[in-house]
């Protein structure tokens, strides 16, 4: 397919042409900025960041806002990023499959990335996925990331609304302090809400905020029987309601963390190409005494 | 103080020094490069990468090798990274108050990091910081980061063994296949082991390397009581046996690491820098539609 025939056919909704793009975002980035030069940023789909640690059950989590917004009529796309094995380089797709039963749902597009171990968790490909996503009209992107560490800073960057879930028994408030999640949320999901131990997280993390400048709704949710999820929904609407409305506060923000993104994408791109040539070469002068760590890596610089 | 005054009180081993050097490394990476090209690179220090989960007891098992290695007579430099709050830009420090029993002995330094927003978990700074150390004269580096995601990668390229830590009831082998750390441990370490599960998980772990190329070895302990521990300083002995030795391959795989870390570090820092002043502006031309973030994503290019 040539790309302004696959853009043509990304603009008219293709889930065969979305899935081409995304594929080509993952294995050749720059041919996918080209793509998504050809197409335009129309911007409309809201996006809505979903972090925290494995075993939390933000994959049930993503399963019922897709219910409670295809109820709504919304149009919904699905980013769920899996942390790459550094060797392999593939991800771990494990459940994935779970998500299965919207498959055959028109309206919901899911797609799973793997996060590109050289950029960071959240990679430049995952920014164009989102955009590819949203000029093929999805009203809502859930994008899904594994918690804790530099992805969950990227979330920030490129969605309009981050959603951290927790679960009760995880160390309670000291899961959110410890992972750096306290100021990167817009709502707090306890998620798991019948286990043991949930009011409690509710009023730790409730009274953690207390002492900061800000307060973020916390939810107690259940993925499993869907428990608080009209809540979320109706937290996530409120953030929601500015963007639909026009605001350019919350469009602003994503699109100078797709900036950044872009070009840091681009950036690790070029150093990576650079070190597998050499840096096997200079680390041996190093050892060498030859050159120093300094020197060597300033040959690397891009 | 001066540089030239700093590069040699730390060669010298004094502690002031070797604080001051890495809060250069914090501050001012650029300086701290010219102070470690200063000093050289002895790569006498074996470097130990322990990640896994919030909650599965690091800090606690990093106690134990301490112990463990002081009565052996190795002097013992700990970093422990903690992930920084992307918005007040601080670190967490948590449960670094636990290794305070160590302060008194002139044979253990131990440091907490900010991993910076930017560059990912594991900075230009750690990688500087274990320089500094290494210079500093201390035999063995504990590096203790919070697992998952960009940071275990980089923990991989500086570390010489990793130890991938895991405990029972966080959804057993899952953990480490949807963590991407099943390729990236030389030892796997089940802490908690008075926990029920704890020989189930062994078994699952063990299972799920049995379909894979290698079998690192998975160990029972707990940091609590001290059960385990001398097993797994064996089991990192026999790693560090041949570097001791003289060995070039891991010193190669270090100081490669250590190059790409710098390079990559001073490219986030150019571009972070660049952004500051920018990316706002561009993003509110890519919203009026006059620029697309391609475009602006190549006017920050570095």
């Amino acid at each position: 397919m040539e790309l302004a025939e696959l853009a043509a056919s990304i603009r008219k909704g293709g889930r065969i042409g979305l899935a081409k793009g995304i594929t080509l975002a993952e294995n050749e980035p720059s041919l996918a900025s080209k793509l998504l030069g050809l197409i335009g940023t129309p911007g409309r789909a809201f996006v809505v960041g979903i972090t925290g640690s494995p075993g939390t059950g933000k994959s049930s989590l993503v399963d019922r806002l897709i219910e409670a917004y295809r109820k709504k009529g919304l149009r919904v796309g699905v980013i769920a990023v899996d942390p790459t094995s550094p060797i392999t380089g593939g991800a771990l797709l494990g459940d994935r499959i779970r998500m299965t039963e919207h498959a055959a749902d028109p309206g919901v597009f899911i797609r799973s990335m793997a996060s590109r171990g050289w950029s960071g968790g959240l990679s430049r490909a995952t920014s164009q996925a989102i955009r590819l996503m949203d000029a093929a009209g999805y009203d809502l992107i859930l994008l899904e990331t594994v918690g804790i560490g530099q992805s969950d800073i990227e979330v920030v960057g490129v969605s309009h609304a981050v959603l951290v879930v927790l679960m009760p028994g995880l160390g309670d408030d000291i899961q959110v302090s410890k992972a750096g999640l306290m100021e990167i949320g817009d709502v707090y999901v306890v998620n798991k809400s019948d286990l043991e131990g949930a009011d409690l997280m509710v009023v730790s993390l409730l009274s953690l905020f207390r002492g900061s400048s800000r307060s973020p709704p916390v939810l107690k949710v259940s993925a499993l029987t869907g428990d608080g999820i009209g809540t979320l929904q109706d937290a996530i609407e409120r953030i929601r309601a500015p963007f639909a409305a026009g605001d350019a506060g919350l469009r602003i923000r994503s699109i100078r963390g797709m900036i950044v993104e872009t070009a840091r994408g681009a950036a690790m791109e070029k150093l990576a190409v650079v070190s597998e040539s050499s840096a096997g070469r200079l680390a041996k002068e190093v050892l060498a005494g030859t050159m120093t760590i300094e020197s060597a890596a300033a040959r690397l610089a891009v």
